[in-house]
């Protein structure tokens, strides 16, 4: 199937929709997910199109992932995590539900669950402070 | 933490331990997961020796993450699966279990859940057969 660039990533990636951003470089930047399934959940997003990790063009993995290594660490620090893991939806049945490729980072804690990916809008201002937090993981 | 090369898939690239091994290439291996989570559950391993993704050195990310593509097509189409998931998991409260870096990709199929990581193991027959199918898509 085709990349359809009219996804919610690449109208962020374009700027005409907002996001909490967390970081930028060449290659990728990285936002809070609006429907966390944990206290800072992250997305890491590729600047180069294409629908997901089966499409891409190889040689984006190594700023993707130097990106998700940094996201991972940040986190990491700043909700002072157990753990992180690191998700990649490809297609509907794996539980894909944007078409541009992304990377989930998300702080795990002994004994938290992960939240089912529900829908649910975690609120703006919440989204802001921990944003805020991760920028100044990523700083220090 | 430091890295301990006495870790179970630090064996398997010395070839101290058998592994089905599908894929294998100058930076990575890949291998049958032997508790799977589904079908065709296969692991993608550096060679280069890290606990996982938070101390690992950036510059295997490109060859690692493009044998994973590699392995998550190889799989689609092996299994005719719908999709793939791909995670990675840091520190026991993520799920680590084996502290050398390792990709989870793993065949999704419509309406079937993954299977928790119970610890049960696949009968070798299985895992064998499923491995020469994903070696046949790597071929083909």
């Amino acid at each position: 199937m085709a990349y359809d660039d009219t996804n919610i990533f690449a109208k962020i990636l374009r700027g005409e929709l907002p996001s909490h951003r967390v970081y930028e470089d060449e290659a990728t930047i990285a936002f809070m997910d609006v429907m966390p399934q944990g206290i800072g959940h992250t997305l890491v997003v590729p600047k180069a199109p294409s629908r997901n990790l089966l499409d891409a063009d190889p040689a984006i993995f190594g700023p993707l992932f130097a990106t998700v290594q940094k996201l991972a660490r940040a986190v990491k620090t700043a909700f002072d995590a157990d753990g992180v893991v690191v998700m990649q939806f490809n297609e509907a049945a794996s539980g894909q539900s944007v078409y541009h490729l992304h990377v989930h980072v998300i702080p795990r804690f002994e004994g938290v669950p992960l939240k089912p990916h529900t829908g649910a809008m975690e609120k703006p201002e919440v989204l802001a402070a921990n944003a805020e937090k991760i920028r100044a993981a990523l700083a220090g």
